[in-house]
């Protein structure tokens, strides 16, 4: 059972486990791959697979959201990023695209990430979305949700996500006026996606907010450096079947509300969704992958939100490289490399039939093994 | 005793153990090395090693399988592989062995293995195997078994070994008929052996298909990216244990019949072939290691089957080197490299005589210590 | 529970974590950052951040221990280095800045090393500090604290730290007459901080010499090798948890006296310095991370004591790099680097906020989670 | 406590630790390290260190034999290597010391050893050691004790090393008259060394044989390969413990005759030899460190005596380097260099000092962590 291991006298750690310490197990059944789906349904917004967009503005501009969604995910655009920030982003996003020094292109993030946010810009790019046909998804960070939620609520989104690296339910400040959530959204008519959390108690309570979504992960991949600079690590395995038990428990207490999970951070390959999901995620959240998608925003490079941070940045920089195929292909396929980067939700869908599960909310009781740690 | 690991709250896992976490150990008899018998009898079939082909066209021709069945051991031809699809794949295979760049290769296996199957050049090959003298072995797919069968059954061979990367015995399908195995093997009157499997319930439901032989694993080495693409990893060491318990299970159910257990996956070294059997396993499948005999048919090069699937490889491309020795110094030495690639059986025969074992049977029981994971 | 293992019939062994094993874990609360205190008080003297300097030449002469606690840290010169064996050192550290051959670094450092200690010159060094206005500590070995501390005393520091990399309260010898730590404690009317230590016996037996600061850890970084030439490796989330241990006993043992534990090992960016306070340490003692500052003495070079012992040295030399920012930039930011070297307490504040805490004593109390090792 | 784990259903493995796994623990008392003595006493002949070489042609000549035992080791002349091969192997050493290919060293050590033992030869490289005035010891393995004992005990050594990689006090054979080790030993009245071995069971029933020490473990080190050719990897703090677990027993069996553990593997450094008296070796076998002082026989060069097996090698051969000290040097210091081969057993006294132990039996109850594995 669970280990709680003291690490010194008195001093307790609880083991976690991350996703390439696990691997999923078929059972005695199999099945035709053509008879499993992957669909997801998020409120009333059906999509054709579990996929949302980490919203970076390496992979997140209005046209590579309108692009995921016709092909069946959830773009998400970054209401703090380049994009509302500057008229015409392209020429930055160009400069970053063609960088090839990692040392300097923190100061350079910290540079371009300096202007004004333009609340104005917000409402445009919403549009733009919009008159796209896909279902439109916006992200806000807990502190400037109060002040920018009107802006993005008035360009007519249809959900929104208050999304930090942390969130909690309970922010505690002695000098602003902390930003209520559950209040918040109680007000709201529209669903709501926040997070990121790491473990039960955290995501009990962002559910008992109202989110229709919680983002479980801080969104670490191999760029990310929130362990070094913060010692904070988050084993992914284990926060995935922690925050699927918080899913359990408020869905018995609140007699049927059903908040999905959104698995954010170490999600690279299709492998890698096959284990999240199995560990309880309904839907995955995509950052780097995405940045391998030709005609990605910034030409392939990739780059955290917390990598821009003026004083404290939390990400390396991922110089940009040839693309791996289109976005179709990095979705479906087919792949012309064995590496489990291209084809991503092809392979989920095989890795279903292989072991036996006809949809993606079933597939969350694959039996697993722990082979490593 | 084993561990079953709570990975989160209510999720667990069973920990799994590979062959390079264990190793053997010596008790306290030992045994002169010449009276030590490594041979092998399945069916009415004995082989003077346990040791069978990975049915890849990178190491199995007609030729080579013969030459296989001659020294001892069991050779494969797979009835989808580029014999069966060319009337003379030479310029193909000489074309795979010369390529020097691993990351085209994956596109021209998949263009060279979109060729359709010709059902009459399998029987074909089959009688020119037949005229070496040795034991017969075709491999199938379960998909398409029942297509190609009744024309290798036709050839008259002495062993079919219905193989995918994981075979159920209760695979379901809402479009195609699937393949009943149990209902296939009772109409045979030849042997079959059935696999890969990873787990006790699967291995023991191939059994009760009447299989004469299972194999255990998804043949994964180096090469192999099923972990990536698929989330699937093969703890071999667990799996062939747990399936040697099934076994023993089965035996007990049957008042006697004895089902043997074909290893397949992570498999280099003499010292693997040792711990597999250690474990539990009957034979071995070599794959990869026989690539590097002289004359070997692609020269030295190494791809898996699903290495070579039009929308989803799972699978790397090992370019050719030079060739370690004969097949013969292969599997009988002597060996010039102390890497334990070379003399592959004199190593297990020299193994079980350091431990004290006199035959592949008794040496299943050799003790374990476990030190890594 | 904490696992004592069998490591074979009747030899025991605790298991041990190091601050790579484990993360912290934020809470269901945030706090806001400007809320944060890093404060840190030992005896009379308050302190901005707690950060005590590791006793090396390479980072510790007069001018950079006032320029540290003059930033609100607490430098420490050590009474048996460069300073105090040549009238100026200068020279000889331009000389070990200069070095690029890190083989023969280890023979200079002996050579450099091997001038006899000039006692009148602590005094002057003493002074020097004092006149810059800060808190001044001075570091002696316990071998040489007989004869040392009476000069250094007299010179009027504010703080006395015996350290040297294993100390215990009980030193035997049948030639001298040992340091007895109690009795010379007693004597004093000063604080001490006193170390190393690694486990909660010796931890618990140093307060009971009337310490007010016991160091934990053998300051061991990837440059020491008192793994290699002893056998000894400190894993530092237990020794600092089972430190705590001590100092909660000793608490209740004497209704009050609070000993501070500095953690000296394996700390090398703000992560770490979050990890060790949230094992139970009240303040972390940095070695190598200072010399990335700006006008290091040594400009960049790094080495332990231990580096220069002349028959049995134990420590690495680093070489000399460019700096990676002024002392104020590397304790405060803002940093423009993600690894976590620079803006040192900036980034244990911020982890601080993210996980719910107010001040560093509150945070001892921070979860953790265990996911390697 | 120990861990038996099921590694699949119904096998078991014993998890067993390396001596990288663990380190020694410093207690609350230290000590000068003049007053620790690393004196080592078998049967009637004192040696000032715990110190026996490994005999390999590599370092073991006549000449370093007799420099050995004046530095106060003991050394071990191979009865099957070079010197009772040869008239004069001084031309083949050099020619070893000179390849450096590794890839081609394998066949050539074949090659060499494949020259007949000269029975005559082996008397005249004892008399040459006796002449030295050291305890004259020499290898014999168990296949050729009865045919070169009689040749050996006539030369009139001190000490009988039977040493094959692994020996048990059992060999079973259908062909030769196998070696009663037992009856051998009794009927000799010389002390009798004899191992390796790995476990409990084999090193209680070695010592039952009348042996005065037993060696634990194959030798292992980075260039052996036993692991990949034979699937045999032994844990040394594991075998060690085990085997003084025997020890106890057969002291208590016995009503107290004491047989000495010679640790022989994964020993590189002096923290290594710490480690392995701290799991309860009385004294450790060198190899590959001795290779690296002045005027080695194979210059620098070296290998196992497994790695010139004519049909199954196991082990790679180490090409020549600069020395690193002279032989004296890397037993006693001074070292130059932090990295634990020079001064081995100055290293060891001051790690006895650190933890307050005076003897090496004393140290043998030192205690240990265990953080890694």
């Amino acid at each position: 059972m669970r280990d709680v291991v003291e690490i010194g006298l008195g001093k307790t750690a609880q083991r976690g486990y991350h996703l390439d310490d696990i691997a999923i197990v078929p059972s005695r059944r199999t099945r035709d791959v053509d008879d499993v789906s992957t669909e997801w349904k998020l409120d009333a917004y059906p999509f054709k697979i579990p996929c949302v967009a980490h919203p970076s503005d390496a992979t997140q501009s209005p046209d590579s959201v309108i692009a995921l969604g016709r092909l069946g995910g959830l773009g998400v655009l970054n209401a703090e990023g380049l994009w509302t920030r500057y008229e015409d982003p392209t020429k930055i996003l160009e400069e970053l695209a063609s960088l090839d020094e990692e040392a300097d292109a923190t100061k350079r993030l910290q540079e371009v990430y300096a202007e004004p946010i333009k609340p104005e810009l917000i409402g445009e790019r919403v549009r733009q979305i919009r008159e796209g046909g896909v279902t439109v998804a916006v992200r806000v960070s807990p502190q400037h949700t109060l002040a920018l939620a009107p802006v993005i609520l008035d360009a007519g989104v249809d959900l929104l996500v208050i999304q930090g690296t942390l969130v909690s339910a309970e922010h505690v400040s002695t000098t602003d006026q902390p930003l209520n959530l559950k209040e918040f959204i109680a007000d709201l008519d529209l669903p709501v996606i926040v997070g990121g959390c790491t473990d039960y108690k955290t995501a009990l309570h962002l559910m008992r907010t109202g989110a229709a979504g919680v983002i479980v992960g801080v969104g670490a991949d191999e760029w990310s450096t929130t362990d070094t600079v913060l010692g904070i690590r988050v084993p992914m395995a284990t926060a995935i079947a922690d925050a699927a038990a918080a899913r359990r428990d408020y869905l018995d207490e609140t007699g049927g509300r059903y908040v999905h999970l959104i698995a954010d951070g170490g999600i690279a390959t299709s492998g890698d969704i096959a284990k999240a999901i199995g560990c309880g995620a309904d839907a995955v959240m995509l950052g780097e992958p995405l940045s391998l998608a030709e005609g990605a925003p910034a030409g392939g490079a990739w780059w955290h939100s917390a990598a821009s941070h003026p004083a404290l940045p939390r990400g390396g920089f991922c110089i940009a490289g040839e693309p791996d195929g289109s976005l179709e292909q990095l979705l479906y396929g087919p792949a012309d490399r064995p590496d489990g980067q291209l084809n991503l939700f092809g392979g989920l869908r095989r890795a279903m039939a292989k072991c036996g599960y006809r949809d993606v909310k079933e597939f969350q009781k694959v039996a697993l093994v722990l082979d490593r740690a």
